[in-house]
């Protein structure tokens, strides 16, 4: 299914959308890539943000793949529109440990009143090797 | 249903397993209450965890949920285990706006080797009154 | 929270929706009870309906528990709307053994555009005592 | 990545514990498709399985959904082993309309002592069309 964005400007508004989050700064996240309906986010593994074994807590794998998951959405709504996740179910596959995480959102299902999507966070090593940390299922509304 | 802890220091394991959590210690949150099968956390809504409508980010209101939930299914379990999170669903209700937020985790069914657990995470304006912002539901794993 | 149905005939409009699915009679489930944001749905444990241990299989479970739900949020709709299911997450908690199963459906929060649901199944032997086999936590809309 | 069974005969036991479930007879459920980590499963969309609006009935799509996925976990399970639903979360899509309603099963990741999986259901027309209902992600645990 190819997806096609409703106005031109649909990157340039996730990444206005995406500065404005200050808990995406905090985790010192990036928007890694736009596309319609494909959305990366990626952020290292800090300190501060570990649980009690050393690993990156299990909100900084939500956080980032909500965020995947709910902009990818975005960039399939109309113009003037704002999102808002309805609900997210989260497995969790492995420990997120390594040098950073990264969150691949995508849009299983574009609809007018709410949008489905998914999202699939790996964590990255040192050497560049991926192991995938959770799976992402959920709905968004635009509002 | 009585919940019924295997070893007196239960509270004292939870305490020192918070403590060693640096997310918590980032979010600024706080073990308010521990009971067997029920833990209470609180977070206050810090400007660097916000979303870009101004709220506290899902994450927060995740991160504190997960925590109590999981530390409520710690609190039934055996001396020398360690709890991870399986999967988690969070249902958002309303915008996690106001001053703090409260999250009380529970125990649905304690089991070897699964323990199904719930949420409710609530916002707290300056006077006091709350707002349900969040549910949960999940499963934790000893390890 | 008190929650107030918007019109007089709820009640018989559930009651006639659920005699439309042949589904609820196929398994022979009954509209046990009917308040606003509450609805009780029971089924017998059938020969037909069950898994390959001999329980009643978990699809019989979710069928009785997601419409429970369902009902309760119609039960708190407008007189015109129908109800669909957006999405269900349902944790298995003990076989579907005994006599029959009983769900009890409520509205967790009840919004103009989606209500979020929950809903608790028991299973019930011959001599009336029940267990809890399953907990619901989903999304409804109105059409 | 691919999915080595730990049994040559982990087929044949698929097939054995299918034909053993009685509510898969009752709802005309065939087993199309075993491989590792894959199963495919399918149903007519019968009268009697219907909801209120006329479509198969949400449960419908959980029961083939969750049995598929259910099978491919077991198909990468030990020799001895049962699988059971941990829990199961349920997007829907479409209304299940058509003539036959198809689900795809697989196992996300296999592990000891859970493994996590995911299922996609179609429903398909007369001309053989097919459109995407449901989308599901739980986890399995060997018994």
């Amino acid at each position: 299914m190819t997806n096609t964005p409703r106005f031109d400007g649909y990157a340039a508004k996730i990444r206005d959308s995406f500065a404005r989050q200050e808990m995406m700064r905090t985790l010192g996240a990036e928007l890694t890539s736009v596309a319609p309906g494909d959305v990366v986010i990626t952020a290292p593994v800090l300190p501060e943000m570990r649980q009690q074994h050393g690993f990156a807590h299990a909100a900084v794998t939500f956080a980032i793949g909500d965020s995947a998951a709910g902009y990818a959405a975005l960039s399939l709504m109309d113009e003037d529109a704002e999102v808002l996740t309805v609900e997210m179910k989260i497995n969790l596959l492995s420990h997120a440990a390594g040098k950073r995480l990264i969150a691949q959102g995508h849009v299983v299902r574009p609809g007018r009143r709410l949008v489905v999507v998914g999202a699939t966070v790996f964590a990255q090593d040192e050497d560049g090797a991926q192991t995938q940390v959770a799976l992402l299922q959920g709905t968004m509304i635009p509002v």
